[in-house]
């Protein structure tokens, strides 16, 4: 029947109302008045999102298109960085960075790890040189469902002395989960519309700190569409050197509200509370998460798969019969996990329900569980907390 | 957090969203074509619903709205009427038809019962002058959820050879319960635009049998803007007797393609079984339907409330922590129960929710319940049937 | 080709995007706390629409139902009314009145006059026995353009000491022409949803004086939908005694606020300008207004129609070709005259294309017109005022 | 007051109320069946609005980052290519080869001239080694108003036998302008959202012939967003390399219907006649046109600015009294014309209003016009053809 679905996948997100009705409002000049105070509205959000006071640009594209700015910004062909590659979205990140010339060091670990911060620390100590221009990273990894402890690894690069930048692709963490990007010292940090920001995929969000605007201006990488500077110099005045998405624009705006009614710390915590509630609900089924609890995302969730379930038909049931969507595993994930977004719109029986129809599912796929199991774990969550 | 709530109480119902975007069409003239074609899609599409050949009016108003408009359309003053009250709103029709000068006949029942077709049996047999002009009463009683049997009060009348016509008020039962208007033979089906239709309130609607009409020639209660006769004629060329509620009119469009679309056989059974689980999860957690589960409403529960839980509690709780809003008791059961509704726009997750959540609520304000007891009762009736 | 329409019948009237938006909330419960702020902050800015401190309440209905209320709850059987009759709209409130019972007399005008204060006077004067309960008329007939002078009525009824209530038709004229309920002491004021609050139908609208509200208590008129007294005990709470046109009440509180940005007076003043500049641009076709100007309506204009022309071809033309709608002449006006409502929103770009649309339209059935002359009337009436 | 704006910008466009509400659609999963057939539905629409079999890529872009697209997957640095430059789009694309290494044979054109098919002619006729691998061109400037000839310039360069691809920016005439991508043999065609398809911004298209993906292989250029062959190797199911503007496919969807229900070829008419009633009206009150009507555009009409104007003061008086948004002289013109783009979703009154408003407001700012001038040659314009 008619309903909309629980869209659980690791993002895009579900949009609440109030968002969606504001993405049908008639266009505006974009070189006009209202247009200037839609833009410097949302800029002004978004810092306080950011925790910044650094720049703020924004981009009509998804967000790997501004992963792949910063690289292209911030860098000369011939560049070595470090690339941490834990999930396709990092070894992306290492990929988009060797497509345009720049040597990669790549800290490899298991689609289940977070990276380490000694492991970042070790290397830099290792480059007497100063040869590394970047060190590269997802604060999540929604492949696996892990979180970086970026914090911790600024620390040591910090302390390390170390000039390099840190880039932290932040597309699946920023509104989520606690990301402090001044306190810590964060270079750049990527975002995009469609996860936290619970808002229709198309717009990129970078934040740019004094130190990257210095490596903005060295940077010989060939570039147009991309171009920080250009873009910068327009944003001074809340213009863009090509048409932008407005429409997003006005989304943003409603979003930067509703997060700022609730307070961040609050939204923070909230993702914080879903996600326990998930995994709690996971573990009492007698599944195995993908991660170690210790590194697990508040925004993602990878579940291994039993080995008498098919996911295709785990995925079938799930949306035919209950009206939830999920992710699947990807690359050499693919047919052993399956994956739960818990960002965004999301509230306590919107976990409720979508633990007990995986549940349910299961249990119509053959898979032994008690009926109740799940909803028990997850009310537990809510209310011994 | 911003989120749509889950509207529990026995109507309005949830809206879907398909519906909800027509209704921002902008208006058309409703004397120009594209609005005839409107009105006749939406008659045709509400013959079928009704399961009826008969005519179907519409008016710009509530559901108790067309109640009296029936009771001034069919009788006259000094008339006498038999009226089953079982609840506020079967009590209201007596009501209206008395401030119309019309003598009732109460079958008076218990707020929790349904009426026995034998004691309408007995009262027209009893009327060896044929006095009665009318048998009136709910399809469904929402506030005590109980359901009286149409198809068998209609046979016994039938049987019974009295000239009475048979009026039923359908608000919250039509597009949600098996009601045959032409197969039963009911002369007068009253229904509203936001119960089963999932649409806002604010259009009222009735079917009107051949011998209906032949008690509307009869009839001297002075009307207008009620009159069916007016209102037939400008509807015979799908327009009507004042401005008609055109928006509304957009949403019944495509609610009634949405009803076409899953079928009406499969919408009653839908609402049969989401009833089914929500019942068996009130009895898992120990609490105590209102209704005999026989006479029992498919689109609305009534649960005596513990009588350590105070209904107000209750009800901010829900919607405070949980977003569902739920209904309380009316007049003489204010206080001692509350109610859910389980109509519309409905599915398997939906109800799997709202009974976790009146689960968790009842447990936080000290109702002692083993957690993930509602969500076992509501995962086996799906699942075990 | 899609475009939204130029809606230019007497009303329902173009709806602005912001309000149309608000038509696609979700519902909330009316019985819960959201509700009452909304009637509350719809029920303050009604008042200062009405310019009144009189109690407002509201209906799912058409405007035509509340005419019918206001018969129903002011009189009782056997009452004798003084009604104006000067169009399809006036007329019909002496209907309403005489099927209920009410002798009227009426005051019928030629279906292109406004009332003379005076001859109200001299009814009033004449009723030694003070017999009449009350005058009804309406402030702006669309059925032919006119407006009465209803702050010279209420004075001359004043002056004549005559007890009767005032009973003013103001669904075509609130929120377009100056209307001061408390000043000028109007007893009974009658609005809807669809014209100058530019919402869709389904909302009355009635403000009743202390004055009235003694009516009401006398009245042994039979109702029940339309029980004031009823409606009233309810709205004390910010509640209906039955279901609420909640999605309505979205669409008030944004036209509200709509009106209160521009200021009522600033509304007032834009009405009597783009009526000026209709009746400038049909003057100097060489076209004929019905009316006489100095009763003519700020809200709609009735033009004879050349004879050369055929008014269905007239509207086809217009809508077909040029997306406009106007409206035709009602009863004895059919085939002589078309109407062009200027009310709700409205501005200056669409009176110049509205009339451009009509004189191309002649132009090409073959009346002989300058291309050009509406525009040049339009816009001395703009720019030379 | 409130009112939707005439947005007369030469693009973004206005957006017909069908398209604004299909954009307030919750999301989907992009890796789900329903959005496979939503992709699929798009292609085939885009196919017959371009006139094409080839290939057809989308991007969360605006319409200059497919221009770049183009550039980075055809050329290798240190390439040659022709480029046309006759305003700021054209030069865009100039400058935007340049800074990824391409050499630029400019045909540099005043900013008010279209390009000779012989001009174009020559330079290939020249290139002897044909090292000339590309000429790039648009189909309409934006700046200056004025088309090129497209199926002349691709004749000529058939007719030369010469190698190079024809690269060919139709942002602004795409389903506005009659173009032929198979007919006549255009290698890439570049388009986006924003225009001719009555969308928000945020989506770009390009279109692939088999001699295009000749040079694709060959390319060296880095890219990683912009890889035609990673984006259509998803696209060849449906899908994307990354997330995908779902939202604009909603759209794009409903703009579709839309010019497919119109009829492609009516829409091209419709748009040559509103502008040559553009241009009759500006004519017609003594302004001077940019371009020579020869190549004068149908989609954007520059106008000189009178000397005694000021453009700010138009354009804020045209904003404010009328609701009317024009553009204004980029780079070198500011200050010299002001623009009024007419394409997209419009209609004769909207040509009619837009006009006289140009018109009011110019007297209104000091400039002798005789009053109802520019409706006169409108009028003729749709009238008298």
């Amino acid at each position: 029947m008619e309903r909309r679905q629980f869209l659980q996948i690791p993002g895009p997100t579900n949009i609440p109302d109030r968002i969606l009705r504001s993405l049908s409002k008639p266009l505006i000049n974009h070189r006009g008045p209202e247009f200037e105070k839609l833009v410097a509205d949302c800029i002004n959000g978004l810092k306080e999102t950011y925790r910044t006071d650094n720049d703020i640009l924004m981009f009509p594209s998804s967000g790997s298109g501004v992963l792949e700015s910063a690289i292209v910004n911030l860098l000369s062909p011939g560049d070595t960085i470090v690339a941490v590659s834990l999930g396709v979205f990092s070894e992306r990140m290492a990929q988009i960075a060797e497509n345009h010339g720049v040597n990669v060091i790549r800290i490899k670990k298991e689609w289940k790890e977070a990276v380490k911060p000694e492991e970042i620390k070790q290397i830099l100590n290792e480059d007497k040189e100063k040869n590394i221009k970047a060190v590269c990273l997802p604060h999540n990894e929604t492949t696996t469902g892990i979180t970086n402890n970026i914090e911790n690894i600024s620390q040591v690069m910090k302390e390390s002395g170390h000039p390099a930048v840190l880039i932290v692709d932040a597309v699946s963490s920023l509104a989520c989960l606690p990301l402090e990007t001044d306190l810590w010292g964060i270079d750049v940090v990527v975002s995009a519309s469609q996860k936290g920001f619970m808002l229709p995929p198309g717009l990129g969000i970078v934040s740019l700190s004094e130190k990257a605007w210095q490596f903005v201006k060295r940077s010989t990488m060939p570039k147009w569409y991309w171009d920080y500077k250009a873009v910068k110099s327009k944003m001074l005045e809340f213009q863009f050197p090509y048409t932008p998405a407005t429409t997003l624009l006005y989304g943003l705006k409603e979003s930067l509200d509703i997060l700022s009614e609730e307070g961040i710390e609050n939204v923070w915590a909230r993702h914080e509370l879903m996600a326990q509630a998930v995994r709690n609900a996971v573990k009492s089924m007698g599944l195995e998460l993908l991660a170690d609890e210790e590194n697990a995302s508040n925004t993602v969730t990878a579940i291994a798969l039993p080995k008498e379930i098919n996911y295709k038909e785990l995925a079938n049931l799930l949306r035919e019969d209950y009206g939830v969507v999920i992710g699947g595993g990807l690359q050499n994930l693919k047919g052993k996990i399956f994956r739960i977004g818990h960002l965004g719109s999301l509230n306590k029986l919107d976990v409720y329900a979508v633990m007990g129809a995986v549940e349910m599912a299961l249990y119509q796929l053959g898979y032994e569980v008690k009926l109740g199991t799940a909803a028990k774990a997850v009310a537990d969550t809510f209310l011994k907390a």
